[in-house]
């Protein structure tokens, strides 16, 4: 194992000791929350556990049934308590940017329909301002052009995401619009800016979401503490 | 024909007068709209007017192109000059909403890419105050048990659009969900508050957007100027 997958098991274990029992927990998705699904299988076979896992992913879905976590959907289940995800950037704010894997609407959805939040990273997700990270917008194919046209009107940088000279689509069949920013100075105005901008499903500034920052340092990790 | 469907045509006939030659028009869908392709279609033949017509539905697609309008997909013209369309409601500040036909996200896209909107209608759809006409709003199926959750909390008297006991779905695979609010005293609040719920990919609200609107009268369509 790298030392840098060392420190994410870390992150994983200190992550799954927040998971109180009979509750319901989102699962994300990511290298840092495969080490953390690992670590809450342990536990659940080792304390006998009784939770729920909400996947956000199939990816993780499979993971954490083969470890004998149980899943069911986010609609299936009547509430969701805590949340334990990754994050791309994270500022002094603790405001987030998350899409890098093209699933930042899933994710948006399980952890607005949270009642906790928890990042999982390593110590360079965390960064003054954020933007220089590109901010994942997913928008309605149709109409596409023109929106990306109005986007770069507004001087926003945007950049169609692409895989061999395809559109990345996401789980909802939309297409991804990656925005070059370098810094965002006002996340608020942006994220309003951009949720009233028709064609665009959801971008990927996360804010006034999570609650607890677990950070992954060569000391050990780091529990933050964002917001009640 | 119907005394109603008479005055639906006089009103697509009176319609495509402000239509300029060489210019690129967005046509709409819906039974007034039928007419006033037809309407167009003459003109085209008559007149050889040099138009291309971005369709908002394949409906209007197949019937234009039978009548000889060319048309295009919204992403393959550069803009668009005027989009003739139907309204559901519309109050007296000339607010809309549209989205009866589980077809308010294309709309609304091609809407607001249209340097101008004309919207025709018959006299039962203005109306004081916008809400007697259930709000539809676009959401992502994933997760949509617990936004209708949500707006149900909120008073919003949410409702699944279905069919034969089915969820209906829209062009872009989502589901519906009709606001039965009865009266919107302020649609512009409600506008930003639904913009900003994540799941909510659209909603029917179509504000600050037309600029005439053709209303078709016992006495003759009546030409209004909602706004420059």
């Amino acid at each position: 194992m790298t030392k840098q997958d060392e420190l994410k098991q870390l992150v994983g274990q200190e992550a799954v000791k927040f998971i109180q029992d009979h509750t319901v927990v989102g699962l994300g998705t990511g290298t840092t929350v495969k080490f953390m699904v690992d670590a809450l299988g342990k536990r659940v076979a080792e304390e006998h556990l009784s939770i729920v896992g909400v996947p956000t992913s199939a990816r993780t879905r499979v993971q954490a049934n083969s470890l004998g976590i149980p899943t069911k959907g986010l609609d299936e289940v009547d509430h969701i308590d805590l949340t334990i995800d990754g994050a791309d950037e994270i500022d002094t704010n603790f405001q987030g940017i998350k899409g890098g894997g093209a699933a930042h609407l899933w994710e948006k959805i399980v952890a607005i329909n949270s009642r906790k939040n928890m990042w999982i990273v390593d110590q360079s997700k965390l960064v003054n301002k954020l933007g220089n990270f590109p901010l994942p917008v997913e928008v309605i194919p149709y109409g596409s052009r023109q929106l990306f046209n109005r986007l770069k009107e507004q001087g926003l940088h945007p950049e169609f995401r692409m895989t061999d000279g395809k559109y990345v689509t996401t789980d909802s069949d939309n297409y991804v619009i990656d925005l070059h920013l370098k810094q965002i100075d006002d996340p608020e105005a942006l994220s309003l800016k951009l949720d009233q901008m028709t064609g665009i499903v959801e971008h990927g500034l996360f804010l006034d979401i999570v609650n607890t920052v677990v950070v992954g340092t060569p000391s050990g990790p780091k529990v933050l503490n964002a917001r009640p």
